[in-house]
């Protein structure tokens, strides 16, 4: 069986090979390779597969289309949170991001183009199982735009008072529980009983984030840092303090596991989450003061 | 029967009224709605329609789903085409383009938001028929985004050698093509052949907004003129003089006509296109050199 790592990289490269043709336009198609190519943790998809794999998928060309299509819209958001009006963000991944590596046109470009293809991927496998298909378009639709998607996080931003629960459960969830979702739709499973699973995997995810933002140099991570405190954005950190995070954190982390389903792979699922668990939780209040020079997952 | 523009009015209303939830961020919600509502003349939705109806469409609920989620690509492309990295227009239907009335990051958000919703839009038909749905994604995927649609036609202004069929192909007909396409496949039929009906409408529409670039003022078309030639943008009027461009759009229009495929309601098919080439060449060449102060099309 390939490793999961192995389908994405391929599901991904596939579909962005597709878009160099004769008539396309090659430095937007160039553009597009560089913002999904290499890539950070793929967190998203491979929790997608996980699922998939964990409800016993009967057909992987479905979850690697539906690992391919959330992957996308990931890096897509990316690409456009770090344009000069939203985050004005030089470098992503360790090296420079999209708008200044391109230009700026290309970047919006870019990140619109991500999300249709996003899309394309999914509609791709309807000639397998088209009632899977669609409704995977509908569960990436309605976690990506308005009014509960990435799309909708983003836009808390410009409110003059921010819901802050809101904000967190379209900002970061979302994405997390569009993984769990439809890695059971790309296993032939209901989506509504793997929510909360993607939902607690996104609040500790957003916690990590956090801290990392908070404790970690623009090396180490490959991207700019103390970005939440520059755009007086909300931070765990900076309400709970680094103890009261980790300790947040590993409550969540707890709960994610308690959470997941029964199904075949239970028990598979709950060891992966258990290993991003540790990846995600390199600081413990004694190691935090210092700022820990070591590899974490990047995005 | 409802009026195909009472039918896309309404569809595109519920769509937006629908963003409009507690948990969602107000001003993105509203920013939404002022970039669909009120809108131009609905060109793409109502073709889209009228080759639905000509072929004998049994579930109005898809052609209606369909015209929505192409109106809102069309309106998306437009909100990030007039964003100051590309066509920098402060005005759009005779009032503010939306990152003026807004923001950048909310025009940057507006645009993702609608190219998601539009997609949204055909996965919520899939419970009627999950395979007409999934060939909807498909059709609007491919001539939205990247190699061929849209997103490509935008991607070729950043090229130091534009591919001009490539160019306007992905720029301009790409919608048409998706509206016939869409049409089609919404009303039950196969799409291939519609697809030289959508590319004749496409070029004729090109040619005419060259024209009245060209030739019109500001105030008549609600947004600013002049911009082919201010972006250094190729310009049928410019290649082949307004005498020129004008028989070259009527020989389009007089195409498209011809090229219409057999099917029940083709003679109303026909006399739809005939009053949208009124519509589309008012200038004739003895007229042309006066810019004629009267309604056009707006986009």
């Amino acid at each position: 069986m390939m490793a999961f790592s192995d389908r994405i990289e391929a599901a991904l490269g596939l579909a962005i090979a597709r878009c160099r043709t004769p008539a396309a336009p090659r430095r937007l198609a160039s553009a597009l390779d560089y913002a999904v190519l290499p890539g950070g943790a793929r967190i998203r998809p491979t929790i997608l597969l996980g699922v998939a794999a964990a409800c016993g998928e009967d057909r992987l060309e479905i979850g690697d289309a539906a690992a391919t299509a959330l992957e996308f819209i990931h890096c897509g958001s990316l690409v456009h949170d770090d344009l000069p009006c939203f985050d004005d963000a030089d470098t992503r991944r360790g090296k420079p991001s999209v708008h200044v590596a391109y230009s700026q046109p290309l970047a919006v470009l870019t990140g619109d183009s991500l999300i249709i293809l996003a899309f394309e991927q999914l509609a791709r496998v309807a000639e397998i199982d088209p009632v899977r298909s669609a409704r995977l378009v509908m569960t990436l639709a309605q976690h990506t735009g308005m009014p509960g998607g990435i799309c909708a996080g983003q836009g808390w931003e410009s409110e003059a008072e921010i819901d802050l629960d809101a904000y967190h459960n379209a900002k970061t969830a979302a994405l997390f529980v569009a993984a769990t979702q439809m890695g059971a739709i790309a296993g032939g499973q209901e989506p509504g009983p793997w929510a909360e699973l993607g939902a607690r995997i996104g609040a500790a995810f957003q916690i990590a984030d956090d801290l990392r933002d908070t404790l970690y140099d623009a090396e180490t991570l490959g991207k700019p840092v103390g970005q939440d405190d520059l755009n007086g954005r909300p931070n765990a950190v900076a309400s709970l303090g680094v103890a009261g995070a980790v300790s947040k954190l590993k409550d969540s982390l707890s709960g994610a596991i308690a959470s997941i389903p029964s199904c075949p792979g239970e028990a598979m699922l709950a060891q992966m989450v258990q290993r991003y668990a540790e990846k995600l939780a390199p600081v413990t209040p004694a190691a935090a003061p210092a700022p820990a020079r070591r590899t974490v997952p990047g995005e």
